[in-house]
């Protein structure tokens, strides 16, 4: 890497999961118009082809018809040969297949057990656990050996227990998890903003927020933008909206949600829970917001079937192959994701505060040290220190200590083979309301299903 | 007071709850064999005649047929006449009475709620709590104006929200909460000592343990006897009992129970569960081991009917009535509970380290400050230390902090007569494995059906 | 206050102290250069006649040759009418005259001890703190009757008690301490990469660290340029200049100082001190680097004496003269100071992380809560939220802790008005190497010296 | 080792330094009397011979004119073959010789550093540590090899930074720092009461204390003889004797000392401090009690000079040698230690709360973590549990956490072999009042002088 001025030039990121069609290619975008920084991409992924697609399109990208930064990339069939003097490591995988996850969500539903996404917490986000820890056990090792001073960020779920993963496995990386759900709650209230006071909507980056909990459960104690404190506007919308929702503006897809898991939370609890209200609602007990899929839809969202990723995957393919043909052209075009500003954040050419998740070195009082935890931290060059977000309010200390003990212990399980410690974490998860023995059978299903991927498992 | 060598004389005792057939009864027993200590004890009781009556019956020990040191008991209408000039106060009260007990207790039923007990956590232990933290609020303002250096010993339960209100009202009071459930669990490892290992059966107070937790749902992290390490013992007692349960030499009687559920949560957890399984069972997701009262039963216990208590108290005035008409002669004889033992060691005249229940000043580090804990704690002259117990053990941990915040959450609302706050910590009781409209339903008909004692809420 | 898109105006700011002829100046021409903002300025000073004169010069900056933004000046007689409805309090006052500095900074010399500043630590720092701390309670009960929410800026002496004042007589007081002593450092280290490196000098804004200790005894434990280690470059920097010293480019004044002390520190601790010498050195053993005048001076710093302000003040009594007479005209320039920008960060007018002094919720772990500590803290709407600094390095954890003892000694006694207690931590300051009777001859000298400010202590 | 009903034979005791001469005939004596253990005790000593002498004397314990246990004393030449098998180790080893002993004492005095004893903190303690380090690893890593479960008790000083290293060099060790200082106070405190209250003086066990701090320099925060509140006798007992001293059945030897140093720091900071004032004088700045001989002694206690232990040690080697010729018989007398006591309680044969040397896990909040610090804690069958002793009062946290600080960077720099960390903290300690160029000579000479026992340093 070289560092001159206000520009680093030869820089190196090894991309982990590098054959993904979606993340992979917004950061290509999001690298491509980052004038200050070029160098090299590495990319390594258990589909090398998939890998060796993704370089060829990724160095289009210097031939866009736009201005932008060089880039060279290459597929790598070794990880050594990818993280090699890295400065920076990106991991997105997807841990299994959409085989896997297609168990992951829906075998619960034969026992009643309803999942909006399945891939953090329940019995989806334990099992995606379980295939995901081994995964990172060895992507850390290999960080330890060929690249030890790289920043890491990751983007892959269960995003809480692959980060405690690459911490207990090598304790002195520089890694942080990285995730858009805050942003949305900042969009949402901005939307407020207009909606109440009748202002002009602003950037969802005026809205400035603290924020602290667990990933995809995280909470704001305070909103402002400008001075206006915006828990008071947020009240008065909640008490407005919480009835019928507020979708205006939002999101027109199946990620989208009407917000009024998000409302009903904060009208209990007097936090801003800070996630889509499809993740926010798999931490609640079962019976609160997905008892069925009808329950589900009247608090205005949906269930998201594994076979609809399915069918987004096969368009995402044939998107790539247009691209390959020369069918479609890459037009770089900026994505709402952060990570290329944090790696510019950390070699010193911008400033930045925004929501990571670290591992708990006293940012949240409140919740035992070491648990990976999400909250606003300060970016500068070769740093990032979190803020003292300050303790878990007491309304919800008790949901979220009680998911940072189950995800301890699913990584403790994992991390040890020890499919017992795992299941007594599953059992007492608040999606699983089953009597022990459907609980059991649930969770034995779900290996049987998966064991492909669980070889290293003594079952 | 008079302390000379190794006697107090003129020891003043107020009894807050001092009609109380029961535990008012024992508490003279066991004064009466106390050979260093005698002076007087004040009954206040809102039932002033049952105060009178076991006044009566108190002062009747001094005449035993057998050797007691003297007490003067005496009634008194106003707490403040109690309390003036008193060294230790006993808190021993029912709030409310049994009428609201059964619907604390069985109205649940209706919405498929079982609760073994029903004072502690749960729909009855909140609603509970929601008539005794006014009342204790009360108490603790007395004593603050008329004994504010007295010791305060409380048995009532909800415990550790009786306990926390003490403290949040006065808080330079001297106050500790007194439980016998761990006493229960050394007499069942005492027990396993015999059967696993063909050893005499010790005393129970000679099974050592680190005890940590929250009443009604401690747990041992250590447990020796002489320095054999009994956490192996139980092992193997539990991987012989769990299933068939363990009732040998056990109580036979109402509060019996088999230990399997002890036993089913050491083998998920690692840790030993310390309470009677009536107890512990009421701390678990409802569908755990209280789905159905067959349920319970397969898991070797029962539910205890109000009915089962008036009937019992019933027995118990017509036993008043007989000590003071002279057909029964009362013959003080030593109860288990350790009360007396306890202002004995808080005069100093003797050594004692035993579990109570303190606010947490770091005894127990990843658990929130000021929150009620129990743990052993050693008892001198006018002291009372806890000792480091540790960390929850993160397998429990989760479980355990979400009952401190519900309860934290409760005691807030109920200081604050806040009934919304209150529903959001009932609503997310372990046992409320309701969809909302229905606990909502619940909360408002057991609220109506006790407002008698709840006038002062804002409803 | 009105806040419209991206300027505030009618924004209102108190000035206690705004009599000063100096810190007043700099602010209203910080002010006067901010085009964001504008409103008015209410100037409180115990000597009127000095607010009246400022109020006259501060209006003069509406006429300046050049585009400034619009404040209103006026003078208050009463506390009460200078902080209604103040948005920012700033409080830059003398406790005590020069005669009373005098004292503080000389009278110690008689018994050998020397002091380069005197308004921090030492004897003149706890002399200067009993006359400060009922000054900032009466200031403090002010703020909380006349403007509870407003923002509180210090920047008195000294400041970590002054602060600590603010705080323990209005606990929900919104106040920070706001110095310039670590900017110092990082311009030193700018010179040491321009002069290590050979990189053209970048602004000290650019050096981003991480901070922490007390005010004036604050370390950086880490320190970066862009992604450069500037720990390293430090390193090799205080190797080549440690004896000789570093003054190129230094400010050639009575406060300039050679870098030696800090350079020494950093080769002994291995973590960068972070203040001028003249304040460092007086954190250390008095034979350590103030031994004597000659002692001081070949570390390459002057002790400053109090004569030399009272010239100083003479001039800027002057320079006020002629400004009022006309025959200067006010032109504004920016300062070095950060008052202003702290201003409009915490309107939400742009983002800022710098070093302030606040109270300990936890920024440094292993320092006591709610003393006040310095580190970085993110600045924003309403907003003010510290980093989580870290543990002070066990290295010099000893000396801060010590100092923070000491300091909350002294406030405590203080607020109690208990010269022994204050007397205690006199005894025990690293400055103060004398035997006992010396010491407390010492003492009583300053007070006597000093009584006409110390009626309220009982001595 | 045989449990059985209350008794315990076959114990395995390793003694490490076997070979002295005092500390190890006390052990025996108390072995010897304490009726419920025997077994067999192995001697190692870097003296063989020594420790062979000692085999014999002990083993003749056994035909002593009154009832005694059975233990069989040998001698081992290899520490494995004394650690093999062993339930206890006890550590009571001279860290050097006298020699060197002397360098630590009377060197300093040529610079005007005087110490009372020499071998805690203050340059003696350091450079003892220095030497005692490697040696402690050595035994930390024999006790890791050979008997990892034992529990073990030392004795040696510097205390804290013994006891620091076992930890250092296998966390996993059962080990606590035992100290007879505090005993002298609760002596003191005793006769406290008999002087000012008339009452028959009790035995210092049944003076009830709250202990917290270092080794040598641990503070009262309460004090009980049955519930008499002993903080305020002290307070009238120092304002009566705080002048004259108190010396009234104080022994009267090299070690006695008036307790005016313990009343005067009383008097200034509110707690107890509970060592002798030859010990607590080290810790306080030294111009403070230890400016010369003659300020020594005018606070009323002597320096103990080197010389007088060799001349006492003589004495013990000539009973030493009456002993093996027979013209001694052994006797065994029960000593003021509680070694034993302890054992016996680690047994489960004995309730035990005493003070001990332990690292922080929370006993005291606010010192650093791991840090070596003495508190109560309670003994039972193979546990040992600090009390939650609190937070250092602040009136003393400066001098306490300065001492911490210290002796953390010493046993770094020791383990490290790092001379330039050790000798920072050796420039900081409280009693070198030196300027730099004096404390690095005197340093150096130091080490000069003792590098026989230094050759793993790089010097």
């Amino acid at each position: 890497m070289k560092h001159t001025g206000n520009k680093v030039e030869d820089l190196k990121i090894a991309y982990i999961g590098g054959g993904s069609r979606g993340w992979a290619w917004g950061l290509m975008s999001d690298l491509a118009l980052a004038p200050d920084i070029s160098g090299q991409v590495a990319l390594y992924d258990i589909d090398y082809e998939a890998a060796k697609d993704n370089a060829i399109i990724g160095n289009m990208h210097n031939d866009a018809p736009i201005p932008t930064s060089h880039w060279d990339y290459r597929a790598e069939k070794e990880i050594g040969d990818a993280l090699t003097g890295a400065d920076f490591v990106v991991i997105s995988i997807l841990p299994g297949t959409f085989k896997e996850m297609e168990s992951d969500v829906h075998t619960p539903e034969k026992y009643g057990i309803y999942q909006s996404v399945g891939d953090t917490v329940g019995p989806g986000g334990i099992l995606r656990a379980m295939r995901a820890v081994p995964m990172f056990e060895f992507i850390a090792r290999s960080i330890e050996k060929y690249c030890p001073k790289a920043w890491v960020i990751n983007y892959t779920n269960p995003m809480t227990m692959c980060v405690r993963t690459l911490y207990k496995t090598f304790p002195g990386i520089k890694a942080f998890g990285c995730c858009h759900e805050v942003f949305k709650t900042q969009t949402l209230l901005a939307a407020a903003l207009e909606d109440m006071l009748g202002m002009e909507r602003p950037a969802r980056e005026e809205i400035k927020i603290n924020v602290l909990g667990v990933n995809h459960f995280t909470w704001l104690t305070a909103a402002h933008y400008g001075n206006i404190d915006l828990m008071e506007v947020y009240r008065d919308f909640c008490e407005k909206y919480h009835e019928t929702g507020f979708t205006k503006d939002c999101v027109k897809e199946t990620f989208a949600c009407s917000n009024r898991v998000k409302m009903d939370l904060f009208r209990k609890y007097g936090v801003i829970a800070a996630a889509g209200d499809r993740h926010l609602a798999e931490f609640n007990n079962g019976k609160q917001y997905l008892a069925s899929p009808g329950q589900a839809r009247s608090w205005g969202f949906d269930l998201t079937k594994v076979s609809w990723r399915q069918e987004d995957l096969k368009k995402r393919l044939e998107k790539s192959r247009k691209l390959l043909s020369g069918e479609l052209t890459f037009v770089p075009t900026k994505t709402s994701e952060e990570g290329v500003l944090q790696i510019r954040a950390l070699l010193g050419l911008c400033p930045l505060v925004t929501n990571v998740n670290l591992p708990n070195r006293g940012q949240i009082p409140n919740l035992p040290m070491d648990a990976i935890v999400e909250t606003n931290a300060v970016f500068s060059g070769d740093s990032l220190i979190p803020v003292l977000a300050g303790n878990i309010p007491m309304s919800v200390y008790g949901q979220i200590s009680r998911i940072v003990s189950e995800q301890e212990m699913v990584v403790a399980g994992c991390v040890e083979r020890n499919v017992d410690k795992i299941y007594s974490a599953f059992r007492n998860d608040p999606l699983v309301t089953l009597p022990d023995c459907d609980a059991k059978k649930l969770f034995d299903e779900m290996v049987e299903n998966t064991k492909e991927y669980l070889t290293e498992y003594l079952i």
